[in-house]
Formats: C-alpha cells, structure tokens, sequence
C-alpha cells in the first residue's frame, strides 16, 4: 500500500502547492475520498523548466532505454495492484470490473510503444546517398527521420481515468517519442493520478532517468490549464474533455507568439442510421445493442451514439422504449457531470417538437439518471442546430425522417464525428452506398452493423475525427500511430556520420528498414 | 500562342470579376505586361461552390484517371512552351534560365504525384481482419486508409512563379489526393498564372474532368484572401510567402467555427555557422559559397542564408566584402519588394552596433540593389531581437562571436528556422556536435559544410520548419511526402466489400502493399 501523499509532483519532487485545496468524491456515496492544493502558475513554471532542462538529455537516450522505462512504467502500475483500482473505483463509481479491462489496455498501449521504440521502425529513417558527380549539380547527401519535439502538456480525461489518464495514450506516445510531460490530472480523481505518478516516480529512479521529463500537477483552477498552454517552453498539447474546454485550449495555442500543436478529443454524437429493410427485419436485435451501446458506462463514452436514424416505425421506438427500460440505472462520474446531463435533459425537453419516449421522473440523485429516449422528426431535428448537441450521459435522440432523401440530408447536415454507424441489410444496399459517401466526408470511423462503443486497439484503428469531434482529424489517439503526435522531420545534410543519430548511421545499428535512395532495406550504407 | 484572357477562371469559365483593375511589371523596364480585375468575394462563393460540387464527383475517380489528369496538365503546362518562360521573366525578372529549371522541377514534381497517385502506396491501406469468435468479445473487420478531405485554397508565392505557383507543389498534391483546388494566384505575375491555368482547363476538358476542380482567381486585394480562408466548403489552405500573411491567415482558419489545418511558409534566416577550425583553413572557399548563396535570384530564395556567425577573422571578412563585390546587382521581383528591402536595409544601418562591410550607395533604382553585408557582435545580435527578422533579399549579416560559449547562445536563441548550416572540419567536431544538437531542435534542415539554397527534391528531403518558418514542423512542402497535408485517415468497420474503397477490398484490386494484421502483403485478404 503507497501512503497518499495529496501532492503535486514536480521533476523528481512531491510539492505542496499554496493553491485553494479541492476534494474528490464517491459518485455513489458523495463521500470525500482525498483533498489536495491546488497547482497554479508557480507549479506550471516549475514543471516547464524541470522538463525543459530534462529534454536535453532525455532526447537523447538510446532507444533501449527508453523502451525499458516504458515497460518499467507498466510493471510499476500493475504494482500498484488492487490500491489502485479501489482508489479508481471510489472516485469515479466505475466498477472493479470496467477498471480493471482499463488497466490492461493501459498497460497494454504502454508496452506496446516500449516495442515500438525498441523496434525503431517507426521513425521512418530515410537516406539518399551522394552522386558528388552528377551533372548539372552535385547531389547531397541528405537523410531524414522523425525527432521528439520537447516538453508536451496532457490534460487527463475524467472519463477514462487510466487509459487517457495521467499515464494514458498522450503520456505514453510523448514519452516514447523522447519528449518530456508535463500531466495536469484530472480535478475528479486526484488520488489515482496520484498513484500513477508513484508508478511513474518509481521507473524514474530504478532506470535513472533525467528527473525532469515527468510532472503531475494536480489542482482545479482554470489558470493552471491556460499556463499550461501559454508556457514558452510547451510545444505540443493533448487533451481529452469537452468542446468547451478543448476549444479554449486550442485558441489559447493558435494565439501563442509561437502557435502549437494541440491534439483535442471533444465531442461527437455518433449518429448511428438505421435503413429501411435492417429496420423491418432486425428492430429488436438492433434496439437490443443500441439501447447497450447508450448505456455503457452510463452513457459517458466517447463513442457513445447520440442519435439514432430511421425512418418511420412505431414497432422499432416500443421495442428501443423496452430495451432500455430493461437497463438499470448508472452512476455517473461527478456531480458536475449529473447536473450538467440533468440540465440537458430539461432543455431538451421543453423543446415543442421533442418528446420523451420513455418517460420517468429523473429523481433525486443528479448521479444515478433515468437512461432516455427522445423522438423528434428530422424536419424539426434539421431546423434547430441545438438538437445536435452532445449530451454527456445515457440519453439518446430518435430523429425519424419521412423518406430515404431526409436521411440523407440529416446525414450531410452532419458536423464532424469520431463513429457514425450504418444497419442495413442487403436490400439497403444501394441507400447504404450513398450513405456511407456522405459520412465518409463526417468521421473519423464507419461502423457497418454493429455499434460505435468498444473501440478496437489495432493497427487499422481511427479514433479521431473533423471538427468539433476532434482538432485534427489526421491522428488518431487510439494505437502506436499516436507517436506522430509528438514529433517531426528532421533532415541531415552531409553530415558526418559519426555526428547523426543512430538510426541514420551508415552501419545502421538500429537493424531497422530504412528508404535508402528510394528503397526500403535493412543493409548498411 | 494563347491569347490571355486577362481573366479569372472558376469552375471551368473565364470571368471577369468587378473588382478594382490592376497591373503586372516588368521589374526592369517598369513597363505593364498584363492587366486584370481583381476578384473578390462574389468570386470566392462562386469557385467554393464549385469546388465542393465538383468534390463530390473528384473524391471517389479512379486513382489511374486522377494520374493521367495529373500527366496531361504536366504536359499542357510543357507546350505552353517558350511563351510561359517568356511571359513569367516578362513578370519576375527571374530570366530564362532560371525559369526554365524551375519548369522543369515544376513538371516533374506533378508527375511524381501522378506516378504516386497511380501506384496507390501512398494511401497508407491497412487492414485488420474479424475473429468472431474472440473471447471475451469478437473482434470487428477495420480497415483503414487516407482519404482526401475536400476544397483546399492555395496561395501563389511571388519568388517561385512555377515550382510554388498557380501549378505548384500545394496544387498537385491537393489534386492528387482527390481534393479540388482554388488558388489564388500571385498578384505579381497574373499573366504567368493565368498560362498555367490554361494548360489545367484543357487537362480537365481532355480528361473529362469534373469542371469545378480547379478555379483560379486573380486579384490584388485583401479581402479575397480572407473569404477564401474563412470560406465554410474550404478544408485546408497552403500558403507560401511572408510570416505576416501567413500569420493572418494561420489566424483566420484557427478563428473559424471549425478550424482548418494550414500550412504556412513563412520567414526564415537560415544561419550558417562557421566553426573555428573551418575559419581558418576554408575561409575562401566559405566566403565564395556564402556569397553565391546569398546574391542567387537576388537573395530572393526562402532558404537564403539571412546570418552568418563566426569568431573574429578579420581576414574572412575582407574576403567577403571582395566576393560580394565581384557579384553583379540582380533585380528584384517587384516593386514592392524593392522597396521593402531598402527600407530594412536603412533601419538595420542606423543600429549603433551593426557597420556595413561593402557599403555603396543603394542607388536610384530600388529594383537593383547593391549585395548587402552587414556586421555586429553576437552579444548586440543577442540583445536585440529585431536583429534575427528576415531580410528578403541579396543581405546577410555577420555575427562575431567571442567565443564557442557564445556561438552556441546564439543558436540556443534562434527562433524556427527551415535550415541551419555548420561548417566545420575533423578538429571542430566536438564544437560541431554541441552546436548540431541545438539546432536540431530549431531547424528542418541541418545542412553541413554546404549551403541552403538548392533544395534537393528527394524522398529524405525535408523542407519546413518549426514556426515561425512555417506553421506545422511535421510537413514538408518539397517531395511527395507534401500529399499527406490534405487528407485525412478514414476506417471502416465491418463493411462489405462491394462498398469499401478499391484500395481496401479483399482482392486488393490496386495490388499495392497492404498492411494485413500488422504486416506488409500484397495479397487478397
């Protein structure tokens, strides 16, 4: 058992910042689990500075050493053992079970950006060789491969705690590539992050690494999360939360002196279409997983779908009306997030053109909600940019449009999404063709028959997605390609092959495929 | 011989636009070579609209229409012959030869997109197969693969008419990835780009091309640029030219209601470091190379060298002062440019700390003006910011350092960069990979014992920058690597294989190398 120490931890050092102190609760009892001070700008300083200073060394360490600290990470949180997913569970009432499938895939990505570093592949060295000769100018010779970019600011969700948490996906990807980060944890679970950073603090000191290149700043403040993204020394963000949060943060990096990158997930209402002939022959198969999809963990996934799209039948909204009547009641993560989904539920409600197809006083705990259906049509749904609004827990909009072209049109009405999903049959074939062509230009994945929750981890995973979904729709946050992220090219002209980095040596000591001259090889130059 | 038009050209039609008339010149002469009405926002809506029309149609051709479409405009643009090179000298006072290089780098590079396009490689296709019956869940069919992303607006640049142009390495990319195009050529050489966009409008009637791909609008004033950036059908913007304008437009797109990716090229002062050993022993054949660099196409190339920082030698110095006086005045591109360059040139003259090693008159004709070589100390260049602009033009500025300490200060200060250059010998090296390691951070392109100028188009070359050389580090605008700037990665999951993209069908149609369950094939799935 770690004995909490209700900390920030700056380059090496658990700090006690002077900030406003803030508690987390157990959604499901409201009890107080930890208290900590809030980190602000002095925190924020700190942290750039240690990491800067640590980057030095850090972006230089031997591509070995950096995979043996990832996977010392991962060794370090499986650890951490039940301590840390009771302490998960307390403070976001997610279930031992959910956490502990989390926990796997956590240190699953961990150790699969160790491999991906110890391959070295992945930097995408490229030589071409010299032709001192050629006429009418010399060619150079000129070699080229991705470099870490310094030190990365993450903001952790609160949604998944461990694997877009304080050592999640952008913790991983940053550290891999050979940047420094600088996490400011989530204000819900400030004791879990914690026991990250203890995991984190551990592989620091056991494979020696520069103290720097690892903070968690803890704290409930607006200004830390702006200092984060302002500070000179940021050169990439990544965040996980809301439009609203995401936005401010991506105008904050575009109005820098110097504008960064920033890698926002936001928000997406993964429309899920129902087609003619898949909505007469498998209403209840597909009323069965959509009402499942809704309610996975009480509605607060990403991917979660939002809207469903049919056309007209009345046998499919009694059956969906069942399915969901059937689900018990989730808690959700923080009493902020209840009264924000409470208070969506009765805007949405006042609407004259919305109503609620399963109706039930919504009680009075804002964190154990009904799990709703709404039904409006598409012409009122088209009419009023309001219905298409993310709601943050277990509700979904029924948007029932007259004929094949309205769906199509709700379908082009469409901002952008990570998932949008299609049910069809193969007599929808010649519908679904269109269909998929529109949402093709919408989102970042197409589920065909199947539902958007449970994002596979493979190479041919996109979890991204265009604006507002995401704030760029090239990257992915889910899978090994994420190192992207955090990185860039760097080319070398004529220089001495003793002064380059080792995966652009002659002698290739990396054993990689290099392009040399145009042509993938692992032979030596 | 074509007859210009003197017209813009959207959507398959030349139109006069209503806006104000203005003029190209012979920088020479000052005579008028062609005169134009300048579009404005009327013509904006109009080509946007055709360009998201005609995507719709673009977006899902046949990889092998799209190369031969790309072909024949290399081809047109070819037969323009001699009176393209004239009529662009005619505009630039850039001279045949030099017109002719770039026309052939211009040709060369569309075709690479085309044969990129035709082998299909580039989409980056990665499939990972079902296992339904997986425990504890079934694993889904995703495959994955870039997708273009829709209406992408270019920016002429004033210094490189063809490679950079109307047809540049932004517009062929953008066509290659099935995006239509709307450039807004340069004001500069309306005449030039108006000969390119004949030889797009006879590719697109030859090749049955849908009408709305490509539209080109001629104009001069500053409220057509902005409506294209701000347009809601525009995607991406390409940009090569000032760090003001680039910053205006970074701007604009990052204050949109959906931010769009852009890429700027900007300013860049590309520092050339000279080491003490190669001080000694190479001065003159480093003065020769310098001064080359600096005077080719009258300083006029975004990779001219801006500084120069050595230790104190006198003698170096003189024998930059002689080969910069044996380089004959060039002519600079426009006016305008004219002017800028003698304004920076009498402000940069009045800093107490800076001389002017070769002064002479700037003389009457601002389009010809003497090759500038200014000198200071490193500790006044530290201490003035205003010291590190871009001077766009034939001028560099000698930092003298006191020492190694100082040199790598400088280096440590230097804002982004799109190159630095070290030269150096055998007895510098342990100096040289101090300084190499700082400034791999800071540049795109480390160049050793060479110079900038003359960017070799090859895969490992990378032509970009951190900011304020350009706004995204990770792209490069020179090699077909530039075609990931507009597009997107789309998966699809569990779709059927009548409706996937060609490249992601199950008997890989293209037969190009796929990435199957994580490794290279080119077999059926």
């Amino acid at each position: 058992m770690i004995a909490l120490k209700q900390q920030s931890y700056i380059g090496g050092n658990w700090v006690t910042p002077g900030g406003k102190p803030f508690s987390s609760q157990n959604p499901r009892t409201g009890e107080t689990v930890a208290t900590y001070t809030s980190s602000g700008v002095q925190e924020v300083e700190q942290a750039l500075n240690a990491a800067n200073a640590a980057y030095q060394q850090y972006r230089l360490l031997d591509k070995n050493a950096i995979a043996k600290f990832l996977n010392t990470i991962a060794d370090e949180i499986e650890a951490l053992g039940d301590q840390l997913l009771e302490t998960a569970d307390k403070e976001t009432g997610l279930g031992i079970p959910r956490l502990t499938g989390e926990r796997a895939r956590t240190c699953g990505q961990i150790r699969a950006f160790a491999q991906l570093v110890a391959e070295g592949q992945w930097l995408q060295a490229s030589i071409d060789t010299a032709i001192p000769d050629r006429q009418p100018l010399p060619k150079p010779d000129i070699r080229r491969m991705l470099r870490p970019i310094g030190p990365v600011v993450v903001f952790g969700a609160s949604n998944f705690p461990f694997a877009f948490g304080t050592v999640g996906g952008d913790t991983a990807s940053a550290l891999a590539a050979g940047n420094p980060v600088v996490v400011k944890g989530h204000s819900f679970h400030p004791a879990t992050s914690e026991l990250f950073c203890h995991a984190v603090d551990k592989a620091i000191q056991s494979c020696g690494m520069p103290k720097g290149i690892f903070s968690l700043l803890l704290g409930n403040g607006h200004d830390m999360g702006a200092a984060l993204v302002k500070h000179p020394f940021t050169q990439a963000v990544g965040f996980t939360g809301s439009l609203k949060g995401g936005r401010t943060f991506m105008d904050l990096a575009a109005a820098r002196e110097n504008p960064i990158p920033v890698y926002t997930e936001m928000g997406s209402i993964n429309p899920v279409f129902i087609l003619e002939d898949a909505l007469k022959t498998k209403a209840e198969s597909i009323a069965a997983g959509l009402s499942a999809s809704v309610c996975l963990g009480t509605g607060q996934f990403c991917t979660s779908p939002g809207i469903a799209v049919t056309l007209k039948n009345p046998g499919f909204e009694k059956m969906l009306k069942e399915k969901f009547d059937e689900k018990p009641r989730g808690v959700l993560l923080h009493s902020r997030i209840g009264s924000a989904f409470s208070e969506a539920i009765s805007e949405v409600v006042k609407h004259p053109n919305v109503g609620w197809l399963n109706f039930t006083p919504m009680g009075d705990n804002i964190l154990m909600p009904p799990n709703v259906v709404f039904k409006t049509s598409a012409t009122a749904f088209l009419a009023d940019p309001k219905l298409s609004g993310e709601i943050f827990g277990p509700a979904i909009l029924l948007v029932v449009c007259d004929d094949m072209n309205q769906m199509l049109a709700v379908a082009k009405n469409l901002s952008g999404n990570l998932t949008a999903t299609i049910h069809a049959t193969d007599a929808d074939s010649a519908d679904a063709a269109q269909l998929l062509s529109l949402l093709d230009q919408k989102v970042g994945r197409i589920v065909y028959n199947g539902f958007p929750t449970g994002v596979e981890v493979c190479p041919s995973q996109q979890h991204g997605g265009p604006y507002p979904a995401t704030s760029n729709a090239f990257s992915t946050s889910v899978g090994t390609d994420a190192i992207t992220r955090f990185v860039r090219f760097v080319a070398f002209q004529g220089t001495p092959n003793n002064l380059l980095p080792d995966a652009l040596k002659n002698e290739n000591p990396y054993g990689i495929y290099r392009k040399v001259n145009g042509k993938l090889t692992r032979d030596a130059v």
